[in-house]
């Protein structure tokens, strides 16, 4: 399958504008965990997924990290193009979470059609709002919830992401998510399986009593 | 001065867009303290602040709130709109800080606007990067600065909003505003004035060494 199957708006753009934005485009393939989009004056370009999943975080002075949002095939990210909007002043950085498959749009390029399209504008406006929603939800759940809901809701999240239940990820990644040090994870993972919520081996967190965790990340 | 200099926008508009908007506008003069938009299925409207000074918050469930930003003379708030974009799927809380007069643009009307004109669609694209840079910083705030540095740089803006040194307010409202409990923020303040860089006074804060401040905002 091709961009014109992945870009939805597709169908709205002019044919020169069409050929303008299938000239500028770029594919490129990814092992998991490659840096994608990150540090300052950096402006990669719009990431449209084909295939994979990538992970986009903040990252603090002394190094911590918090999720903000997934990649998911056909999900579109602005942010690392955020020098095509002037009012866009912070950063973020992506990576890859699995091998993945993505283009790249250059940022003059989709600025140029978003000018002259008000369907490109919208659209972009619209997926503005869902990161612009994900980010609002991710700050409630810091400001009101606690961390064991928290990793209650991750973990649910990230079974539902992998496709089981027996999930391959590292208590320290976990952390990385959560903005939360390795041995608070580990602390609150711990009691989990005490529970009998959770099984823990290396490098992986087997989910063992779904309810309860649901009940939990209510 | 009328609507038409405080909208940016409006010599991009066609003269039948500019009879529209002007038709469906209306003009809203309220009492410090009121609340303007609120509570779950609310649709008010875009906000264009004339005079006065409004904040956006979030609640929680229990009754907790968290500052997102302010709304000065000449700014546009979205998100009392939510309506308008399909992807908006949260919720904020807008009151007046100041007796405040503002103009009411209906969803209906800006929405089919930016639907027609890419120059309004942009501008919105615009206006959300703002409010969302607003509230990445904020989060960056919450995650990783401690609370007696929020309270100095808080402190430092309500200042220059207010215009004075001599700022009125409660512990209780910075409670609100920086989403902590009256008691923490007293036992901090009070911590201020024993360090010397305030002094406390019923529903008033004075700043009495600014540069301390600044150089523990930084």
């Amino acid at each position: 399958m091709a961009f014109q199957e992945y870009f939805p708006l597709w169908n709205k753009l002019t044919l020169p504008q069409q050929q303008r934005i299938e000239k500028a485009l770029r594919l490129r393939q990814e092992k998991e965990g490659s840096q994608i989009h990150g540090g300052d004056s950096d402006c990669t370009g719009l990431i449209l997924v084909k295939s994979g999943r990538l992970r986009a975080y903040i990252l603090s002075e002394d190094g911590r990290e918090i999720t903000l949002y997934r990649l998911l095939p056909r999900d579109l990210c602005l942010f690392s193009a955020s020098c095509m909007l002037h009012s866009l002043q912070f950063d973020i950085m992506i990576e890859t979470e699995e091998e993945s498959v993505f283009w790249i749009i250059p940022p003059d390029t989709y600025r140029a059609l978003m000018e002259e399209s008000a369907a490109v504008a919208n659209y972009t406006n619209e997926i503005m709002a869902t990161h612009f929603t994900d980010v609002m939800w991710l700050m409630e759940q810091i400001l009101w919830k606690s961390l064991d809901k928290r990793l209650a809701s991750f973990l649910l999240e990230e079974a539902a992401l992998q496709g089981k239940d027996d999930i391959r990820i590292t208590h320290e990644a976990i952390g990385r998510h959560l903005g939360s040090p390795r041995e608070v994870m580990t602390r609150l993972l711990r009691y989990f399986q005490e529970e009998g919520w959770v099984k823990l081996a290396r490098g992986r967190v087997q989910i063992t009593e779904r309810a309860k965790l649901e009940q939990l990340a209510e």
